[in-house]
């Protein structure tokens, strides 16, 4: 294999408009979709592409921070960058004067994320293989190399993981099947806040016709009554049979979301996503329990892996919506779904990146980790922005083939 | 009164070498002290300045949040935007692009305490009064106006916020007597890590000459030997009377912490801070239990009110070492000590402020709040760049005076 020096390291403030009413919840006036690119140049000619998503004003505070963590990397072989990945993202977390902004949530984060992004998408091409080949192939003790693991030890450290990955190593042939067969999705397009109810009606029909099976319906709108009425809607749309699921985007107080969530759970959600404020374990905890069989879900602002490891000793989640861009990356996307795994949860990423580095990353969580199949959101509107966008058909992710991470941007996309 | 207008809001990017050592702890590799500046200008001449805290590289990222987060601050009136911060400070920090890059921590929400913070200021000095005295004034409905009191209801509402001012209210003249004797310091300037065992000592004699009663000395060395035997020679140096602290910085993990907290409780420290990582709430709550009497102490990095209020909900802490430099500015600390009264916990702030805010804000919560009088931090390394230095003598604040929150800087200390 060729090893590449990295000899640049550039940033860029990708933004995207959205359709009227594309993105729209509770909490957000998401107009555009942005992307704080990270770009590595090596000699050989190959580059590195990271992203992470913000919604606008900011994403050049972002490229800022991508700037002042990333000028090390410079001069350094992308195999030995790889090689001991974990130390290297912990150094770059641990930065000596950056660190305070933090520490490991917030703009230096999602730099950090955008950064390590990049090196997963540069080691992946300059192996010539797709990402959820990279990491498939690597040993368990290579594998764990490229996890910052501090601060989690008490649940799980180097020793835990690669005794995991070994444990599961002689079943993967079984597993490696859902490579012919992709990976399902769900559509979360279809329910945007701000489309109105006979938009929503017709998304889902069609998404219906296209053979999704579970839905996603953003609530917590001023009038509660809105939210009671669409979720009937979705639920008789959709029939008995398949998914639906609401995402509440953090609008309610813990009050208001015991009493919101009950009243939404009488139409049977698979669950009701980020109903009250991301930092409060103890609410979502309170929430888990009142509104059983229904479940919580969260993640896209749980900013780390000792954020997670609260949240999943406490029981507080039951599907662990980690997203590789708002935590540190690839890196510590990985290390959160070791832990889930340990849990016993299921990782339903969100998807910041429209599933282009989750898609790689959900066949390597089910073949290499043994996390059952369960769904990858997908969000089609940047899907022409990328040079190879995610194939979804039929409702299903097919498996990228091409090398890297799925992160390249069409030229002309970028500002 | 005089109302006065907002014509234009500025940043400034004022960095301050440390002497050689100062600031020194186990995590960052502190060389200056910086302050992200956010000021505020009249139709009058009157200015308000808000600062806050970070290390160095990243001031000008702070600053740059701050000229985003701060646009709509223009054609304000001051009397008018303090009638109803609280609903302000929310919509600020709900901002519907920029919140994406916390919610509530990181970078937007340092800016967002520097905006906050030249508010109170400037509405201090339009009033012409020290703050204590400002908010001293207020009445309870008007107080808590101020205070935005979202995701936290389920302890904290404005009724309840009204009934502790109000049936606090005939006992305060007894607390009053504090403006004349003034609030009691304890020195961090002590005992920094990179400080040799000599100049600990040294500095240690004078300043129990100088009057101070309580000394903090960094831990999480390397080599946890040196930390054991600096821990030894601070005890014996203070004697048995005196009240002596250790601050990890957040250097262990849980196991390690675990340990190190066992091995340091053996020279009777009033606390224990920042054992670990801010955001392992569930390993606060083991260490808490594990070293009892001795306590824990943190709040440097816990960024806003709903953290707090899981720490005070689980008895995670001992000791509420919010920081109107980290949570956003003085409004949210405010809110921060209202619960930690409801939960008994005392306030002992961190100052990333030196304490120039800190030290009204310390007479407010013991004299309209009846907390117990705690004392507070002292860092001198600044006070030659502030316009009213805090007095600290014999050990103690005395009262501050001057006109706003004593935050103003000499022209020529700013970049």
């Amino acid at each position: 294999m060729h090893d590449f020096i990295i000899q640049s390291v550039s940033t860029s403030d990708a933004r995207f408009p959205l359709p009227p009413g594309a993105g729209s919840d509770s909490i957000h006036e998401t107009a555009e979709y942005c992307f704080a690119v990270a770009r590595l140049k090596t000699d050989g000619g190959l580059q590195g592409t990271g992203i992470v998503l913000t919604l606008g004003q900011g994403n050049q505070v972002v490229c800022k921070a991508i700037e002042l963590l990333s000028e090390r990397l410079v001069g350094t072989s992308i195999e030995d960058l790889m090689a001991d990945f974990g130390r290297f993202s912990r150094e770059m977390a641990d930065h000596p004067s950056l660190r305070w902004l933090g520490p490991h949530k917030g703009v230096v984060h999602l730099a950090l994320a955008s950064i390590t992004n990049a090196c997963f998408d540069l080691w992946a091409k300059s192996r010539g293989v797709p990402l959820w080949k990279l990491l498939l192939d690597l040993s368990p003790e290579q594998l764990v190399r490229v996890l910052d693991l501090s601060y989690v030890e008490d649940v799980l450290d180097e020793k835990r993981a690669i005794d995991m990955l070994r444990e599961k190593q002689a079943s993967r042939a079984s597993r490696e099947r859902i490579l012919q067969t992709g990976y399902p999705g769900y559509d979360t397009s279809v329910g945007w806040m701000d489309y109105s109810d006979d938009k929503v009606r017709e998304l889902t029909k069609c998404a219906l016709d296209q053979g999704f099976y579970a839905f996603k319906l953003k609530v917590g709108s001023a009038e509660e009554s809105r939210d009671l009425r669409r979720a009937a809607m979705l639920r008789e749309l959709a029939g008995n049979d398949k998914t639906i699921m609401f995402d509440a985007n953090q609008h309610w107080n813990l009050p208001d979301a015991l009493r919101m969530c009950r009243e939404l759970s009488k139409f049977s959600p698979l669950w009701i996503e980020e109903p009250t404020h991301p930092d409060d374990l103890l609410a979502h905890v309170e929430l888990s329990e009142a509104i059983a069989p229904v479940k919580i879900a969260a993640g896209e602002h749980i900013s780390n892996r000792v954020l997670f490891k609260n949240f999943l000793k406490s029981s507080a989640l039951s599907f662990i919506q980690v997203d590789c861009t708002r935590v540190a990356g690839i890196s510590e996307f990985l290390t959160v779904s070791f832990m889930a795994k340990l849990f016993n949860r299921p990782v339903v990423p969100h998807v910041g990146d429209m599933g282009q580095m989750h898609q790689h990353l959900m066949f390597f969580n089910h073949i290499a980790l043994d996390h059952e199949v369960a769904f990858l959101e997908h969000i089609p509107h940047l899907r022409k922005h990328f040079v190879h966008p995610a194939k979804v058909s039929a409702g299903v992710y097919s498996t990228p083939q091409d090398p890297g991470a799925s992160t390249d941007l069409k030229v002309n996309a970028e500002a």
